[in-house]
């Protein structure tokens, strides 16, 4: 990459955007993290996942509180409906869409990308959450990056390097990056354990299938 | 307006923004409306304001906390630098661009909307804070209308009236729909009176006048 620059990358503790924080690291001469506490049932697992992989890389870690809970409905907040079990990609996963999540995370990491001066905000959103989040598809992120262009004074860029592929391929990176999965955090369920049924350990035990890339998770089943 | 529907308003509980939820209260058929605790000086006073509107028009009112003082820099948050005085578009008024502050509401209302079931959410910027707030002008409200459009299930849809008129066009529309201006604050000074000095109160003070509307607000200069 020829332009280095300063990023801020959106992490969750996640695979996604564990990986998102190693390929930042490598291709940006300064990386700063930013994490939400949503509200969301797998926040504590989560938040210690984050905390871990940024003490690792030496990135300072910003937590913006944010309680969606009290406000949103979503399977994935606290105090909510259950969390379903089955495919990602299913109608019922819908229930765990936190409406507008990533437009929302966005716009306080490029405010705060602009108030600290960086010049780009980093997204981990992939291919495959296009079927069910409407806000992870190239047709936001193009949208946003405009919104996001316009709306402040040094033209904060939003930088989406997993937006077109699938997760398989994100674990492939993050394995040539050396990126340790066993403190990357997935499950909805939130307890210490993944529970291996819901959408996203479902998602995720595929993803080390596909990448022919040994799984160190463990799964309650 | 034929598309009578449910509209979420931005409130403040400034001159516009309060406008705004007046205009939207005869133009959409349920309202609500939503405040932002974000942490600037005035908002004590801004937020009295807000309820007291909602109360007139009965309204119900969202408030949503979100201390951005502890993580931006402006001197519109509290603990932070001084709130410079002049007028509204000079160049020291930057100091008090809460970076990104319109995406950051927009975003959040946006979800919010979609959550509730509401059509569309209502913004009440307009030209005259087009010099200093980027995310104030039309290329910003066109382009984070698509990407609300793009980033919800339901296509929330942004509704700016005032994007393209002045503070004392404001004022006329308001003074219409009967809005009592004494309950609105727009100081960024957060004193119980009006400062008279800042530049929203210079701003106030020259919309009134060149609307030819009397001026209820007591200023302490």
């Amino acid at each position: 990459m020829e332009n280095k620059a300063k990023a801020l990358v959106v992490l969750s503790g996640g695979l996604d955007s564990v990986t998102a924080l190693h390929w930042a690291k490598k291709n940006y001469d300064e990386v700063r993290a930013i994490y939400f506490a949503y509200g969301s049932k797998h926040s504590s697992r989560e938040y210690d996942c984050a905390m871990w992989q940024c003490d690792q890389l030496n990135v300072p870690l910003t937590r913006i509180e944010l309680p969606l809970d009290k406000y949103f409905k979503s399977s994935l907040l606290q105090g909510q409906e259950e969390i379903p079990e089955g495919r990602y990609d299913e109608e019922n996963m819908k229930s765990t869409v936190v409406p507008f999540r990533n437009g929302i995370m966005l716009a306080i990491a490029g405010g705060y990308a602009e108030s600290i001066e960086f010049d780009c905000v980093v997204l981990g959103n992939h291919a495959g959450d296009h079927t069910i989040y409407p806000d992870c598809r190239q047709s936001f992120i193009d949208a946003f990056s405009q919104a996001l262009k316009e709306g402040t004074w040094k033209s904060v860029k939003l930088v989406s390097p997993f937006c077109n592929i699938r997760k398989e391929d994100i674990v492939k990176v993050g394995t040539e990056l050396g990126v340790d999965y066993n403190y990357t955090y997935s499950c909805y369920k939130g307890h210490h354990k993944h529970c291996g049924v819901c959408g996203t350990c479902t998602e995720r035990k595929e993803a080390f299938q596909l990448a022919k890339v040994a799984d160190p998770t463990e799964y309650e089943k």
